[in-house]
């Protein structure tokens, strides 16, 4: 915002305000830190799998690194995975997959809620359905033209606020122009994977 | 395995039997009845998102299509998300990209105890850690040569099996090989997004 022009511009922007139970202000606040200190911009984001029999495992989600040192969270994350009965598991948790649909609905409300928020919009309600289509006789080893993964996710969501709904598409947008797991779902990450002795 | 072979070749493989909490038995009959009609391949996996407010999101996984039908997990999974309170959350669970980790640590496993299964190595013990890069200026809008997800991911696993190491990595690759998580993770897949009406 150019402080600089007194002509007749429309009034400036109010100041950002807590809304949508985002904390506005100091989600400015925390862009201006980085801005000036991009060193506080490296993470470290962890999952540590234990296998608890059959096609169950256990992740423990507990400490990251960020803003410059080893950060906990408030208290030590558990999440389940599980093969559902068909594929003969014993359908204790969601499957892997399901577990990245949900982090992409998580990731894109975030950032409806936090752009929400700094654009001014309350919300009243967002929800979204996410699908994806596999083929299993990739990962069951039936067809090499098969892949193993997704052949395609889609998103739908229903959003409530106090605004047009171009500007809450406009919204959406953005929020996927800034999505994490929208980028790493869509382009892919270099993964490696060793055996500890 | 070719059963017409008469001559002094080595004896044919054991029967598989269940091993590592994996009906070994069952997976290889589920194998070579998806094999038998392909349309039971077929699946789409469903995560349903709800905004908690702030950038709080609960997923509810419940019903999926598969195996020619409508299917429901034994019970509806809730999983949440949150951003941590450094990034202006309220830390009511694990963020979306740690979601991300957790399905490639469960689905990397359920692979390791069927292989072992499949292979008749008895496993002892799994267990990983799995972590990944972020650079968050890609998501806070302060650079556009950073991207939003992760940079890089790397897994490391413990393995304890009545087998030697090589058999071990060799299990862990042939995981790799038939993972839907990592297929996806490291490939991308095409993610569509709608704001219904």
């Amino acid at each position: 915002m150019d402080t600089h022009v007194t002509t007749d511009m429309p009034a400036p922007k109010k100041l950002p305000v807590p809304r949508n139970g985002v904390d506005t202000p100091k989600l400015f606040a925390t862009i201006a830190a980085v801005a000036d200190q991009p060193s506080l911009a490296a993470f470290k984001f962890r999952a540590q799998g234990k296998w608890m029999g059959g096609t169950h495992c256990r992740s423990t989600v507990a400490g990251f690194y960020g803003v410059g040192g080893e950060m906990k969270h408030a208290m030590p994350f558990t999440a389940e995975s599980d093969h559902p009965k068909v594929l003969c598991g014993e359908d204790q948790g969601p499957t892997p997959v399901e577990h990245l649909l949900h982090a992409l609905a998580g990731c894109l409300t975030a950032g409806i809620a936090n752009i929400a928020a700094a654009r001014g919009v309350t919300l009243e309600s967002v929800s979204c359905m996410v699908e994806g289509d596999m083929d299993l006789r990739g990962i069951l080893g039936l067809s090499q033209e098969v892949r193993n993964g997704f052949q395609a996710i889609r998103v739908t969501f229903k959003v409530k606020g106090d605004a047009p709904a171009e500007m809450l598409q406009k919204i959406i947008d953005q929020s996927r122009a800034r999505s994490a797991v929208f980028d790493i779902l869509t382009k892919g990450v270099p993964v490696s994977i060793a055996l500890e002795a």
